[in-house]
């Protein structure tokens, strides 16, 4: 088997688990392993054991047969039927229902990946990587398709568009979770091309700060928003998903306090009290606190020593301690988000949720405030703090002369120029777009570029250090022998493959997405101080797009393919950050509007009534404009809509058909109708002689059928004509 | 049969119909009659005959057998199920579905009801009371009973408190759209309890306009609001009716454009283009601009001559013409208030909506807005314009002296005193507390009088005009014979008692839905005005709910018994009057609250950017704290949702044991663990070269069983230590 054709055939696998032993000892290692054989082989998974790098072995699972999964197929139709994601209920018939509806492969693979991992008592495996007895397992991965994956690299990059078919093919091979992403970015940057056309038309012609383009803005981030939860909606349908996020899965790490008899299923469940996790809840202030102070200081030193260097400072070296503030940020940052997210992990397994969504809900919630702190408080600072008030506060800017002392020739550099009085300062008009500028478009070539580059060069280095280590190795005579000394040697240019992608990080949709909304961020929040934002971000997302795809095919192990029917909590990170930017919309168009320099620093020449009242009326014309867009949305069909109430209507049809067939249509009254003769009158009245009588009987059995009703009727009407017409013509 | 048995039964009718034929001429009415009874006849009706008061014939229906009822109610629950509202679908055989789960009187009648008057197509006999072709139907109404009516209104005067088991109660006989007014007010009522209370209190001890009571009043109104939310979801688990409204009755009037295939159901419907209705909507606006101006231009006009003659007027009368704005008011508002409503009605039908639910949410929402108008502009003006802009404005008032002029002796009793300059004219600080007082205890009072009195004096004076008529038509001796000349003796009193029910007025529910919500709008917007408004409400609301009861008994005619499942558009009144409240609150505190006398008329004395600044904050905190309230409402468990839950349970349960059970678990894998002697292997090797073999069948055919993948892992494991160990060493 050559290296290439190694590249197309996964030989069947289904999915690798990478079994690493380095911990612990060997005997443990080895039951352990025995263990998870057995494990595998219980639940119908084939296995074959070989070789892998660095104290590991592979472990290929391969399902036994298909009869196997046709039963798990089945179950997972079933539930998610009962759950109302399904329509109609699957074919009885499992062999039926399976042909009538094929898989699709993400399909196959996360019903596999499921019965590896889910607990013993839901029919699994209970393999669970990394944690308690498994601690051994390392990971479970399936293997990249690579005809595939060049296909779609090749199309994606000669074309502008994606269409809903190159979706729909993201959403067969990595799962709706994934292509939930893709389709949102790509939506995101449809929206982008009329934005970033207005953009540079405002740029070109309204000048500064136009109210025009805020106006723009705010609705295009309406309209998007709102778009994009409607075009969620369709496409969850068309793929089949929607209602996936109330299948709740509970979180395995959750800890009852106690059990108790569920109320509904009778079951004996863990407990949790509410009351508890409110408390723990709680411990959010301190946190979003504690961490707005922590990034919001740093953030604000940083900010403090740039204003002093670029704007006090006078002397040598300016040009490059203007940096040292970018360097402090750019070092530090990074580090105190990684402690405060892996804070915020621990916060929220602290509220100890009891499904899987909560937990995702609460976590990406705090992420995205500390997001929001780092994205945008720079930002925030120059608009609202150093533009208003700056006269007032660069003097005590003076503080940081500490950062330059050593480099500065005399004290008169280290203060404010003096010379024409304090008025000589002014504030910098441009820092505020130069800022922005550097957000939306350094910041982002540079976030690129990070993704891209930074896991390539840490494969090629960790690819030379091994390299290094075993000629070293091997010089001092002990060589370890090669992981692949003892491959079977049609296998080898497979298993090399295979160890390659062993040795791949896990792809982390979220990360992107949240990438995405922090950039649509800047756009809802300041693209009114420079309207190419959009333009930035149109070229970028064209790119981003493809890279995002060459990463997951090229530089990550190939993605479990989750289900979802949304985007998730980031969707109220959306809805929040639209709303927010009505609000920084029309404050800085009204501060900067006019003569294009805006307040110069003295807060006496902002009108804080004006101002307010401003934000005022554009917060609730905005709440309004919602609401219309909202309905408007709301009334547009669509595919989807139509596919899912088709479907709705003919299994009712169908419902209706089968059931109401059955009743026998009703006798129909007898017709009534026999003259009323002196002959039936008296039998009438023999009869009801006989009969015990009741006052219902007698009264309803005046009149017999509605012949003699209309007749009894007719008469009314004539004799009461008669009667009437003396007094009518009177009253005439 | 005496006058007191002819209320306890009903004689087994199930509905009256008063067919008139005052317009029409004698023969076409008695040919349209002849069909009415046929149509009945059609779908299983039985029918009698009788006379009724001035030219009407009164045609009792009841169903002939019990067999035509299952068909239709068996229908109407699988229909039901199909739309969500019942979780299980009924039992396959009717009987037994009836059985298991028997008919509530409500759900009886409703079926009967829609019997009569669904179109034919679907099965009804297509009788639409005063509309086209049934122009001649004046009214199809059940009869009173009188038995359960006496109970009701008893039990419920002499109780303080209603139970679930009373609304429960009036859901089996009256239906759920009523029962679910009846548990609002019930509910509105227990929550004012602690209001009143409260609102004492901040009255006894906490002075006027006190902040601490409008931060009450905002936090009630949110709670009111998103508990009210939540029972009535859980109400209508509980009576069986969730997903109700989602069950649309397409309107009868609904006109449309061109037919077009249907993209669902595959059925020619008529089609109204979508663009074509928010034109028509369009229209809304101009109609809301004209109302606010009219009914605004009343309300000021009547407040400036009010003001100008309390205030500023001095001569003769004076006590006297100070009512002459209220004698405006009250009868021009009414007239004003009922043209408007007519016109609202046919703009809502111009705009020509397709489904019932559509229509009667536009419609409330046009009345909603003339209520607000009428209800609250008189406050408004007051607190916002008289209050802030007394001085400037009151001078103007002069143009009203020609409402007072006759009465005047001498110009100067026309004009503001000027003896003292012009500060001798002041603000009423107490204006403002005694137009609230007016509105929420007088206007109540005077409200519930007129909706118990006005009734029974229409029903006493109309009695009575009948009377002296037959009187004197007796005298003139062209007597028209009584409508009981004819009736058998013993249905006399049967036939009197359904004449007169059959004059009585249609209850309509919302009528009073909308006079509690707008009471609500007093104590979101006013109450920290006046704090003992709440007290006030609760005495009103006690003897409301009593007094409705009572109006439904005696002064109308049985309700058909509707279902619903919510409030309906209401509730979004509700929410937006809880939203203003929390704006108009924080204004008036901070406009009145410090001295206790609050502006005195001088604009420059309010702080625009601090009322703007309360009010901003007020209403985020608002939002804040709704959402905080909105999530701790939904953890909230109830009876009604675990009951839903269960029955989800139990029925997921049974099809699965149905459906799993039938698939063969699937067979055991060979339980590996063959030794791999020499002989098993050649016999693999024999075996590998009889088949043709391809890369997948040589890779996973090297280990057979689980046993022979562990066994080769532990080998694996072991070698590795070996190889591994020296290297670790000397990394140590």
């Amino acid at each position: 088997m050559t290296k290439s054709q190694a590249l197309q055939s996964n030989l069947d696998v289904d999915y690798v688990i990478s079994y690493r032993f380095t911990k612990t000892d060997k005997a443990k290692a080895a039951a352990q392993f025995e263990k998870l054989c057995h494990a595998l082989a219980n639940v119908g998974l084939q296995t074959e054991a070989r070789n892998g790098d660095n104290h590991s072995v592979l472990l290929f699972v391969r399902v036994a047969s298909d009869e196997h999964l046709f039963g798990e197929v089945y179950r997972s139709r079933v539930r998610d039927w009962m759950h109302g994601v399904r329509s109609a209920a699957p074919d009885k018939e499992t062999r039926a229902a399976l042909e009538a509806e094929p898989l699709y492969e993400a399909e196959r693979l996360r019903i596999i990946y499921q019965l590896i991992t889910n607990p013993v008592y839901e029919g699994g495996a209970g393999i669970t990587p990394k944690e308690g007895e498994w601690e051994n397992v390392e990971s479970i991965f399936a293997l990249h398709d690579h005809a595939y994956n060049k296909d779609w690299i090749k199309k994606w990059s000669s074309s502008y568009f994606l269409k809903t078919e190159d979706l729909d093919d993201i959403r067969n091979r990595l799962g709706e979770k994934i292509a939930f992403y893709f389709a949102f970015t790509q939506s995101y940057f449809t929206f982008l091309i009329p934005a970033a056309g207005f953009g540079t038309f405002a740029w070109l012609f309204f000048g500064h700060f136009s109210p025009i383009y805020g106006l723009f803005s705010a609705l295009w981030c309406i309209i998007f928003t709102e778009y994009w939860k409607h075009q969620e909606g369709d496409l969850s349908v068309r793929w089949g998903v929607k209602g996936v996020s109330r299948i709740d899965t509970k979180r395995r790490n959750f800890q009852h306090e106690k059990t108790v008899t569920d109320p509904v299923t009778g079951e004996q469940v863990g407990f949790f009290p509410a009351q508890k996790r409110y408390q723990r809840q709680l411990l959010q202030i301190p946190f979003a606190i504690a961490a707005t102070l922590m990034l919001g200081t740093v953030i604000a030193t940083c900010f403090g020593i740039e204003v002093f260097i670029s704007e006090v400072y006078n002397g040598p070296l300016k040009s490059a301690l203007v940096f040292i503030p970018t360097g402090i940020l750019t070092t530090v940052n990074p580090i105190l988000n990684t402690i405060l997210t892996q804070f915020a992990t621990r916060l929220t397994k602290f509220e100890n949720y009891e499904t899987a969504s909560a937990f995702e809900y609460a976590l990406t919630q705090k992420i995205f405030v500390l997001n929001f702190i780092m994205s945008y408080l720079g930002i925030f600072l120059t608009a609202f703090v150093y533009v208003p008030f700056g006269t007032v506060i660069v003097p005590y800017l003076d503080v940081f002369n500490v950062a330059v002392r050593p480099f500065a020739e005399d004290e008169k550099q280290l203060h404010l120029h003096t010379t024409t009085g304090t008025s000589s300062w002014a504030i910098n008009p441009d820092r505020l777009r130069k800022q922005v500028i550097y957000f939306t478009v350094t910041a982002q070539v540079v976030n690129l570029g990070m993704e891209l580059i930074v896991p390539y060069l840490k494969r090629r280095g960790f690819a030379k250090y091994k390299e290094i280590q075993s000629e070293r190795a091997a010089k001092n005579g002990g060589a370890a022998p090669s992981a692949a000394a003892n491959d079977p040697p049609e296998d080898a240019a497979f298993l090399e493959r295979v160890r390659k992608e062993a040795e791949l990080d896990v792809y982390d949709v979220t990360a992107d997405l949240r990438e995405m909304v922090v950039q649509f961020g800047y756009l809802s929040l300041f693209s009114v101080v420079w309207p190419l934002t959009a333009v930035s971000f149109l070229v970028n997302n064209w790119i981003e797009l493809r890279a995002d795809a060459m990463k997951i095919c090229v530089e990550m192990q190939r993605p479990i393919p989750w289900r979802a029917d949304t985007i998730g909590p980031w969707l109220d990170s959306l809805s929040f950050l639209t709303w927010l930017g009505s609000l920084t919309t029309s404050a800085l168009v009204y501060m900067f509007y006019g003569d294009g320099n805006g307040p110069d620093g003295k807060p006496s020449n902002i009108q804080l009534w004006a101002l307010l009242l401003t934000v005022f009326f554009s917060e609730h014309i905005f709440i309004l404009v919602r609401t219309a867009v909202r309905i408007a949305v709301s009334k547009m069909d669509s595919p989807g809509q139509q596919k899912e109430r088709r479907e709705r209507f003919l299994i009712r049809k169908q419902f209706f058909e089968e059931n109401l067939s059955k009743l026998q249509k009703y006798p129909t009254l007898t017709d009534g109708g026999e003259e009323i003769t002196r002959k039936s009158l008296e039998e009438d009245a023999r009869q009801s002689s006989l009969r015990e009588t009741t006052p219902e009987t007698r009264f309803w059995s005046r009149q017999r059928g509605w012949r003699e009703s209309a007749s009894v009727g007719k008469t009314l009407i004539e004799r009461a004509e008669i009667g009437a017409s003396p007094e009518r013509k009177k009253e005439l």
